[in-house]
């Protein structure tokens, strides 16, 4: 297992749907895992986004702060960043943007990594309100989600991609994070379009799925009565 | 990511769906994974059982052999054993007891091992023919398989429990193989009666999930047509 093609992730989507939010790795630990990354906080407390090993968080009034190492999340991905050049774009939306990359990384069967840079346009995140316990569905609390626009601005997109036959342990398909340069505009990404921008990848031969074991809720929860990908497709 | 709480696996149950059986890990890479495991050859060449570190083919005539570090699997999964007792059973049918060690090691929704020593009764093991390019879907290969019984015999069964989120990927549920004593007799578990046997388990909080990027055939292939999981129930 190379550091540099290893996929880290703690958690699981699924567990995200029935409400277990809370907090199973601290920051400090993630960080160990990679330099770049992407999660949420316990409650579902915001978006974050790791960039050159700088922790950032999306609260739910759009609000920016870099996180401490004791910060808690109940689901990330991280990894050592050595991405190569892919593409350079321009006037590109994001279904559009997905599909080339798709295609030109010939990597639909493993799990890779995209960086795009550059202006990008109509951006619309999302950062969720933190819930406190007992902890709602993920459907319910995702309805009270904040929306943040921006017509022009300039910043970096962090993207995982997951093969189809791990939708529910991961989100199947693109998962994408943005942070402007300005440091103060970003969160989980609904749609945009690439005004004009590199894309770069990183491809993985690796996933390091880990478990919260040590947590009661998760470890008794009974799973069969989620509705996992519906709830994944209406949510991410 | 510790040692002794890390499941590997090579490949996934999904490419085998289709007939993406090239081997494309040896048992020599596989080993150092791990000093237990289990998998199949290229074309579906056998049964492999790993025990202290020592591979075992169980081929479609029943005849066993240890393989060397050249022999090559399309899927494996290898760890390192440290196992701890779990329950001394007597009388017990294979879903009994498959059911029984589920309620007692509370471990539902992660990665597990059981390890079973003792005697068993009408144990049913089966070993597929080992096929050639271009290779058949696993459904048109099983139906090639060799069926093995014994009535009385001493043995080892290696299982492995994976989450049902992770079925296809893995096998949802319980995944039996078995060796004798005598190293006579073994194979992919279908059927068996446990006499008396201890058994002993191994929890994994990380599954390390590694794909066959270099292989073209795996990265190429288009998975939605393919009938996953009513595959894996039908063979496994």
């Amino acid at each position: 297992m190379s550091k540099y093609t290893t996929l880290y992730q703690h958690g699981t989507l699924a567990l995200l749907v029935p409400g277990l939010l809370e907090g199973t790795i601290t920051m400090g630990q993630l960080l160990k895992r990679g330099d770049t990354g992407i999660g949420t906080g316990e409650g579902l407390d915001g978006e974050l986004i790791i960039l050159d090993g700088k922790p950032y968080q999306v609260n739910s009034k759009g609000k920016i702060t870099v996180v401490s190492d004791k910060f808690k999340l109940p689901f990330a991905n991280a990894h050592f960043a050595r991405y190569s050049p892919l593409a350079e774009l321009e006037n590109v939306e994001q279904d559009d943007l997905n599909k080339q990359m798709l295609a030109l990384s010939r990597a639909e069967n493993t799990f890779f990594s995209l960086k795009v840079t550059g202006t990008f346009a109509d951006i619309k995140t999302r950062a969720v309100v933190k819930s406190e316990p007992p902890y709602s569905t993920l459907a319910e609390t995702a309805r009270k989600q904040s929306i943040f626009t921006r017509d022009q601005i300039d910043g970096t997109l962090i993207s995982y991609y997951s093969p189809q036959l791990f939708n529910g342990a991961a989100v199947g398909g693109f998962h994408h994070h943005f942070m402007s340069d300005d440091r103060k505009f970003g969160g989980h990404v609904l749609d945009f379009r690439l005004v004009k921008g590199e894309v770069s990848y990183q491809l993985f031969d690796t996933l390091e799925q880990h478990l919260p074991v040590d947590n009661k809720a998760y470890m008794e929860h009974d799973f069969e009565k989620d509705d996992i990908e519906g709830s994944i497709q209406a949510s991410e």
